[in-house]
């Protein structure tokens, strides 16, 4: 988000008073880094706008475009779009070719975070959900999720070149100099938001030498395909409910799991009162039995259910089995 | 810089157009992350006034508290001063005491940089350096500099129980969940900036476990005496200067090498033009030899001068001798 000081340069000097009321929007299922991103920055989370999604948690381009138009006859100034390719809960694509129709239609700054998502431009079969990236002015992608990749390994890719530069440099010629006998543009402490660091690429580096693409695509696909698995064993399984209708579009399998005492209960609020506290119990119980933790939380008004990922490429089709087992093992007395 | 929130919470939610005019204050040699922080968080660098030095590269606490009144008068309002403790070029403590007092006079946030200087609280004879830190609401220091722990590791401590997590919380219930069955307060994910990260100061602990309080004060103690072996060596031998007068705080020994063929000519704008491009020439051959490497930088009105610094505590007086017969080799004919 930083680098919209592309398109106001005022602000490096002059700071966010320079341009007051700008906004950002993005989907009410983005990730919570956006909305911090608009507080470390000094625009202010109150200059976030959220777009609602559909049942399958991607943004509705209708209403990205119906609340630019609004933003715009209030008096604001809609600066930023961040589209989400991989949402953290869901997992969802939202569709960026409409997103970049609208971005450029309004001449707005077009973000994709491919942070979770962005591995999958690794696979032949899954590379079409990010269709639209290329049009995006800048795009987050963390190797360090979906690609297995040590912690932190985190890209920003920005289409323009020298713009890392020209938002980042403070000209410190203490430290970078201009006379070094050698080639400056290898240098690239002066382009970069941190000053000491780690060169975190370098661990993808080696990975990516080590696996090749084709290798990466193996482990990505394998992910995706073992999450179908589990998505199938469980759709229709007693005691199982699905959070979102059809089959996943990244590895995230949303789901609660039922203990047979809420089975025969009508869906009204003391179940959902119950239902609440059934996926803490079983993760608490996971922790300390030590077999396995899945990750729970509510979303909107859904009450606290399971949230699956499989990022890890040693996972096999039998410790998904044993999860499943598991799950009902430790929750079948809730 | 950031957690300035603290004393203006409206900025989170209203972004910094909410407060306008606001300055922060640090010396002429304090390190450009105090600008580039100014650019990131919307405050803009203009909003930075640089306090004057005395010749040892110490802010002149008199000059702060006129630059105070001067911006009180015109209407800004000084919020933060940066001081900072060990500068990146002359290894400088500010006068943390007499700094601690000005600001708490005028009500404003003192930070201390102690990111290269913090390291000398470990020693016995070298902390009270560092007198008056003790005062500060906010304090940087990393131990991947004076330390020697593997690159990165940066602390950043303040003083408020709570703070960290009302400035950074985002209250992102998918992720943070507070129904968890386990003490919450070990939950940091919400009290940082970033979310994934690596846990960097578990390098800090094992070598502190280690090497022990006295193990990191003796490593600290003698690359501070090396620094003091290399002043006493150079200070008086011909064909050096020193940068400034009297023995180093830090480990930073600043000099230029004079090759032979500028001894003798008058202190004019010729011989300066002739010196400045001396110590890029030698750096350039030490490279290419492959035997050492001393940084270099001009600052203010002192032209390329060499800053040897030492944070390694395999150096030994050997090395510190083998670097001024290196200099002299490479630079003779120049």
């Amino acid at each position: 988000m930083g680098y919209f000081h592309l398109m106001f340069p005022e602000v490096k000097e002059k700071g966010m008073a320079a341009i007051p009321r700008l906004v950002a929007l993005t989907s009410e299922h983005s990730h919570f880094s956006v909305k911090k991103g608009a507080a470390a920055l000094g625009i202010g989370t109150d200059s976030v706008i959220l777009i609602r999604c559909d049942e399958r948690g991607k943004m509705i381009p209708s209403d990205l475009e119906r609340r630019i138009i609004e933003a715009k006859q209030k008096g604001f100034v809609p600066f930023l779009v961040s589209a989400t390719a991989g949402t953290t809960v869901y997992g969802a694509f939202d569709p960026l070719l409409a997103i970049a129709d609208i971005c450029k239609k309004y001449k707005i700054w077009m973000h994709v975070d491919a942070a979770w998502g962005g591995g999958l431009l690794m696979s032949r079969k899954h590379k079409w959900k990010l269709n639209g990236v290329e049009r995006a002015n800048s795009v987050t992608w963390n190797p360090h999720k979906m690609m297995g990749v040590p912690l932190q390994c985190s890209a920003l890719l920005v289409r323009e070149e020298g713009l890392m530069q020209s938002c980042n440099q403070m000209h410190a010629s203490y430290l970078f100099q201009q006379d070094k006998h050698y080639d400056l543009s290898y240098d690239t402490g002066d382009k970069a938001l941190q000053c000491g660091r780690h060169v975190d690429v370098f661990k993808l580096w080696l990975m990516w030498r080590a696996k090749g693409t084709t290798g990466f695509e193996a482990q990505i696909d394998k992910c995706l395909e073992l999450a179908e698995y589990l998505y199938n064993k469980i759709k229709n399984r007693e005691g199982y409910e699905m959070v979102f209708d059809g089959k996943p579009q990244h590895t995230n399998v949303c789901f609660w799991y039922v203990p047979p005492s809420l089975r025969s209960m009508e869906d009204n609020e003391e179940r959902m009162n119950r239902l609440i506290k059934v996926a803490p119990v079983i993760k608490a119980r996971m922790m300390e039995y030590g077999t396995t933790m899945v990750s729970y939380q509510p979303l909107g008004d859904k009450v606290n259910f399971f949230r699956m990922v499989i990022s890890n490429p040693a996972a096999t089709h039998q410790d998904i089995d044993f999860l499943i087992e598991e799950i009902e093992r430790l929750g079948q007395d809730l």
